[in-house]
This record gives structure tokens, C-alpha cells and sequence, in this order.
């Protein structure tokens, strides 16, 4: 085997960005998108960076689909207002007045929709590491995500994550062949500001559990805050 | 509603990493574990990143079992060692060759096991964005994984993630309660140093794809590499 470096390098151009702070200040957008373009050498970077995540045999098993088109995007929105009515119709009380009052998605004011799929049949039929566990994959395509969420909100862009959507209506909007699961429709793009406090707090639709709620020691303890 | 910051904050003793720099660092580790001890305020942030993930509808489903003790450690490798031969037991010619040279774990060598669980009934029955994507709070767990990775890089610690177990034993042999789904078993702890490229690659069991063949633009493209 030869020992030349095959791993993706960012360019030397790539700018600072501290780990911790952007974890802290990462948050999902709706609301505060710009419109603006995102530079292709910003694009690229996130992109890099999402394909450097770790993945169970080095299967890479996801796909990006990059979606500015803006009647696809708007067909995506009308199924999405729909879906979000089926859950409203749910709810009761006092959880259906704060619900209300969130936006769950920002899919024409952002820049460019970034649909992120999972192929199982990469790397098929000996994936190391999948044999046991299925989903190993589909996990691997989250954690690129992550990667992208991150990158994306240390070069100045909103990430929100739009989960109202059935995944068939998807696979036929943007002609995803069937075995092939679309996992996330990612808005990204410029945003004005990220907030503070995550809209869902804010609005009092959920608090954060505390850190040593969900820290056990050796075994798993039951009766945990839910 | 208050505006107070609820958003668990970083210690300002926190050190700083560049956040391309840890992806690009970042490595699947098995054989570069000291054994060293992981410094609390270490732990403690390394938690708090992954606590810090997004999560469908704030529901932050995940706990994070810390299993330290070697009894448990040994159980635990014996089982990957008999998966890992139900997997070998699968492969012909070059790929058991190949495979046959890769090492799966380090789960007694590392510090300590991470293993991370999803809870679909926190928050439930109405996690917001999740009536149409049972999947989301999985998808959420790992998004955490991945921030535990990067900082744990940034710290100096390896990660190495197994995925040669069965659910059901892991479930068993950490009190874990039914309903409660195991998502990953992390050896963490401090490494010697890590490879610049992944074990995979090194051992010729697969090569990256370029970027390109995993972009689209507009509408999924068929035919592409697998």
C-alpha cells in the first residue's frame, strides 16, 4: 500500500473557527435568513467537511442534492405547511396555542435547500461494521450532517433542519431512486443573526434536560427525567 | 417568557481548536489508546458538546452510559470478537485477506466506553417534527456522537466507534430498558497520536470517493459511483 495522504485537505485559504464557540452558537434557523449567495469556495468547504465525517467501513454512504430551483422549493414548502397542520391537528390546549406561534421552516428565504440522502447499496454487499446493525449507515449519513451543520455556522451561514415532510413525497420531487432514503432537507444560507436561545425555548414549547440528567455510570439508571 | 440564556455554556477555561483542523484530525481509532486516565474537566466538556447537539423538537433523546469497568469491558469484547468472526465468516479471497489484518476495536485498551442510547419517549407523544419521520430522534442521537468526536479530538482523545455487537446484548449486559435503542459503543481516551489516514484506507479494504461523485445539482443524477 502506498502511503500517500488521500485524505480531503482544505485549502490553506480556510478560515479560523473556534470548535467550542461554534457549538455553542450553532443553532436551527428559520427565521433569520438572508437570501444572500453563499460563495463557492464557502460552499465547498462545508460540503468537504461533511464528506470527512467518519462512516461505518468507509462506505460514505450519503449524496447532497443541492436545490436553488425556485418552484421545487416551493412545492417542498406547500407539502411541508401541510404536513405541519397534520401535526397542529394533534395537539391541545395550551400545547397547540405555543406551536402556533413557531416557524418550522425557512425553505424559499433561505439560500439553497441541501437534501442529504443515504445509499445502503454503497460499499454493499460487505460494509465492515454493518452486519450487527443495520442503521450503521444511516447513522454514518447523520454525522456528515453534523459536520456540515457545524462548518456551515463557523462561516457566517444558518442551517435549519425541516423534518415535516414525508420521505416518498421527496424521493419523487427530486428523483431519488427507490433503496436510496432521503434523511434531511437542510436550509442553508446567510443569516442576519443567530439566536441566543433555540427558537423552541424561547417560544416555551421545551426546556433543556441538564447534562447530569443523562450521564449514567456503568449501568443505565431508570427513571430519568422524560 | 424570559430571555435568560438556558443554553449550557463552556467553562472560559476551555482551550480553543480550529474546527477544520479536528475534522480533518479526526480518525475511527483502535490501537493508539494509552489506557491514560481522561481528566474530569475534559469529560465534563466533551459531554457538554454532545449535550449541546440539535434535537428534533429540543428533545435531546440520547443518554450516555460511561463504563469503566474492565468485567463489563471484557463481556463486551468477547461478543464484538465472536461478531467479528460472523462477519470474517462471510468473506472470500482478497477480503478476508484484507480484513483479516484490521482491527476492530480497542474497547479494553481505551479509557473508557461511551455508549450512547436513544430514548424515543422523551418529550413524547408530541416531539415536535417527528410525526412524519419516526427516524428524526435517532438522527438526533447521532448528531451528538458527532460533537462528543470532534471535541474529544480537539482534547487529544481518541474515538474509536464498534459496531460488531447486537443490540439485544448490549441492551442486557448495561441494564438498558426496553424502549431504550443502543446506538453506539465509543472507546475514548487518550491516543499516542492519530493516523493521518484511516485504518480503512491504510489496509486497502476501501478508498474515498471524490467530493464530486457525491453532489448533485438540482434533482438527484442516477449511475453514480458505488
Amino acid at each position: 500500500m502506498t502511503t500517500a495522504r488521500r485524505v480531503p485537505q482544505f485549502p490553506a485559504s480556510t478560515p479560523a473557527a473556534d470548535l467550542y464557540d461554534v457549538i455553542q452558537r450553532r443553532r436551527d434557523v428559520r427565521s433569520e435568513f438572508t437570501g444572500g449567495e453563499i460563495p463557492d469556495d464557502v460552499l465547498d468547504r462545508v460540503l468537504t467537511a461533511a464528506h470527512s465525517a467518519p462512516s461505518v467501513g468507509l462506505s460514505q454512504p450519503w449524496d447532497f442534492v443541492l436545490v436553488r430551483d425556485e418552484s421545487t422549493r416551493r412545492s417542498f414548502r406547500e407539502h411541508v405547511l401541510a404536513e405541519r397542520s397534520v401535526f397542529a391537528a394533534q395537539l391541545r390546549g395550551e400545547r397547540a396555542q405555543t406551536f402556533s406561534k413557531i416557524k418550522v421552516e425557512g425553505i424559499v428565504e433561505s439560500s439553497m435547500g441541501v437534501v442529504v440522502t443515504y445509499d445502503p447499496d454503497r460499499g454493499a454487499p460487505e460494509v465492515l461494521g454493518r452486519h450487527a446493525i443495520a442503521d450503521a449507515g444511516l447513522y454514518s449519513v447523520c454525522l456528515a450532517i453534523q459536520n456540515l451543520w457545524l462548518t456551515a455556522t463557523a462561516e457566517g451561514l444558518g442551517v435549519g433542519w425541516v423534518s415535516f415532510y414525508r420521505e416518498e413525497f421527496l424521493r419523487r420531487l427530486l428523483d431519488i431512486p427507490t433503496g436510496v432514503r432521503p434523511v434531511a432537507w437542510l436550509c442553508v444560507g446567510p443569516v442576519r443573526a443567530l439566536a441566543d436561545t433555540p427558537d423552541l425555548e424561547r417560544h416555551g414549547w421545551r426546556r433543556r434536560l441538564p447534562l447530569e440528567k443523562v450521564v449514567h455510570y456503568e449501568k443505565y439508571r431508570h427513571g430519568l427525567a422524560r
